[in-house]
């Protein structure tokens, strides 16, 4: 079998059976694609479940499909290829999450971008229906985590996933659209401009043929792409029900890190995501920086711990500390009775007294210390 | 040595000593407060670090600032009374947080409200500078919280802690201010209202002495007792160097629960509590319910995940959601077709169609099947 047979045979496959359908994925990486659809064209009555796609044997042509897709600029990626996201294998063995699971049989793609250079890719996902912070936060995020060189990976929807794209794009960096319908069809219509865009620069992915509608169940099938592809998932914003935390059931179930970021607690955006983070199904993510952290290698793209501004007082021994909140702010006090509120000997308190008189956290008046405007701080 | 011997002893310490000085706390739970006494007037010189308090045996008269407390409903609960709330024992082992640390000799109380039923307590902490958005949940948390029986511990600061207490009085529940000066001062003195109003009704406590000023570090003493008197504590907003996480570091140290609550990321007044759910340090709690669970004993008040509104598709099978995704919402289709785009067999679509037309969720037109407005939502 030479490449061209593998990948016409993975080609009907792919136009008779659902995305996602595992049993016909299952047994297609168990039997091999000539073998299955062997099966399926001589003892169609083998099992039940697959009558249906059997019937649509007679009704595909899967080397005109293939050839009018390439005249459009439409490629179909498949296992073995150079250009396959071998990450996409992990979802042999992941099972099935709402009746949609498998490795597919291949991938439409639309569009320059590689489809082997996301595996260190992040995926950005949330609500079609998110508030204007979400979208800001999601595309600052996507910005900051595409300019360190790792695509953006999302579905193209309304809301968080727009918001996404355009992040990556304002910073110059590669994102790719994963899509429950064909790379041909604009979906939502809204955003065929962005589609168009992300089809010339970056890539338009997915794993239902050319012209496919989006039906819902192809949304669940595509959400387990958008999770296995990428090397980490955040979630920006998704309510208690959003279809987002489809997709980070399955980055969870992929052991890819599951990232979320937290919004007002009395923004419904927000819910999804807080509980989330509060069963531990996802790491409380600031921004890009944190997430860049989650998905590098250990030790790699550390944050700093973010710090307030330094005061004149860090310095300070926990003693002089002691001595300095014990001097007073208006009226001058005497050493004696700077060590006595301090709870120190006068000895030692005029020890430091000094040493902080020449940092200039003290001033000796004549009728004694007081805190200069500098110690206040 | 009488009771009245002993509770002579430890005010003589109280007012010679710093609050959370924990060599001079440290000696007085090893030799006991009358043989530490002794020890301090009799051998000032043994450590050097004890000749400031040494030093002030002589000026100061316990017996007098006891009669003239009680005078004006301050009292002095010390270990061994039934009042005394013995979870600040767990302090004895804790350490040293910024120079502070040990177990008081004890507490001035002012108010009816017994220490010893703060063992169930809830602590609520945060910004002095707080949003109008953290008051708010610092103000709900704590009135659920307070509704189901626990205190409200907090430290009748600006921003959260008045918010807090507030929000605990509203519900009509039990809340306590744990002040850095003494009982009968009003810090901030803007605050003399609330304070007055909890010295009636409820309590407010210090470990430093009646007319005592609020030092810097004597906020950092005092936390540690709003961490060890209550069952957990919840940051509601801080900044990254605010002082509520020294609180939590403390209940942290004590095993306590330490939960936060999440803000907006544009949020500077969110920004310490994103960075302790972060690194772990904190459990996310989105409101009171949250609380409680955390508190509660294993199993006890636990929330109810929230849920989305339930859809009438919630009730299908995989399988049957499958067919429904396939039926058309305008033009109706045969059955066939609808088979086909679901990837079943005729014969199960057409048993599953029938299913859902008893559900109201399609209906058999002369052309075919169409979905309902039920189905579509």
């Amino acid at each position: 079998m030479n490449d061209q047979d593998e990948r016409l045979a993975r080609a009907t496959i792919n136009l008779v059976a659902e995305p996602g359908d595992l049993r016909s994925l299952g047994l297609v990486r168990e039997l091999g694609p000539t073998e299955f659809l062997r099966v399926l064209r001589t003892r169609p009555e083998l099992r039940e479940e697959f009558t249906a796609a059997a019937g649509r044997l007679a009704s595909v042509a899967p080397q005109q499909v293939l050839d009018h897709a390439a005249q459009r600029g439409i490629r179909f990626v498949i296992p073995g290829d150079r250009e396959w996201p071998a990450q996409l294998d992990d979802l042999a063995g992941a099972g099935v999450l709402q009746g949609r699971g498998g490795v597919p049989v291949g991938l439409w793609v639309r569009g320059p971008l590689r489809l082997d250079g996301l595996g260190e890719s992040v995926a950005v996902v949330g609500s079609r229906s998110s508030t204007t912070y979400g979208d800001l936060v999601a595309s600052d995020l996507a910005a900051v985590v595409g300019s360190a060189g790792r695509p953006i990976v999302s579905g193209a929807a309304f809301g968080i996933d727009y918001a996404a794209h355009r992040g990556a794009i304002s910073a110059g960096a590669p994102t790719v659209a994963v899509l429950a319908c064909g790379v041909d069809r604009s979906y939502p219509a809204a955003h065929r401009q962005l589609l168009e865009h992300l089809a010339e620069h970056h890539a338009v992915i997915s794993e239902s043929p050319p012209g496919s509608s989006p039906f819902r169940i192809r949304f669940l099938a595509r959400n387990r792409l958008i999770a296995a592809l990428a090397r980490g998932t955040v979630v920006v914003e998704a309510a208690v029900r959003s279809g987002a935390l489809n997709t980070t059931n399955w980055a969870e179930r992929l052991n890819r890190a599951v990232m979320a970021t937290p919004g007002p607690l009395d923004s419904a955006a927000s819910e999804g995501v807080h509980q989330l983070i509060r069963r531990g199904s996802a790491a409380l993510v600031t921004g890009g920086e944190d997430v860049l952290e989650m998905v590098g290698a250990s030790g790699q793209d550390l944050v700093a711990e973010p710090r307030g501004p330094e005061e004149p007082r860090d310095h300070l021994s926990v003693r002089a500390r002691q001595v300095l909140d014990a001097v007073p702010v208006a009226a001058p006090a005497p050493s004696e009775s700077v060590a006595l509120v301090a709870g120190i000997g006068v000895m030692e308190a005029d020890r430091l007294l000094a040493g902080m008189e020449e940092d200039g956290l003290v001033e000796l008046c004549p009728t004694g210390w007081r805190v200069t405007r500098l110690g206040r701080t």
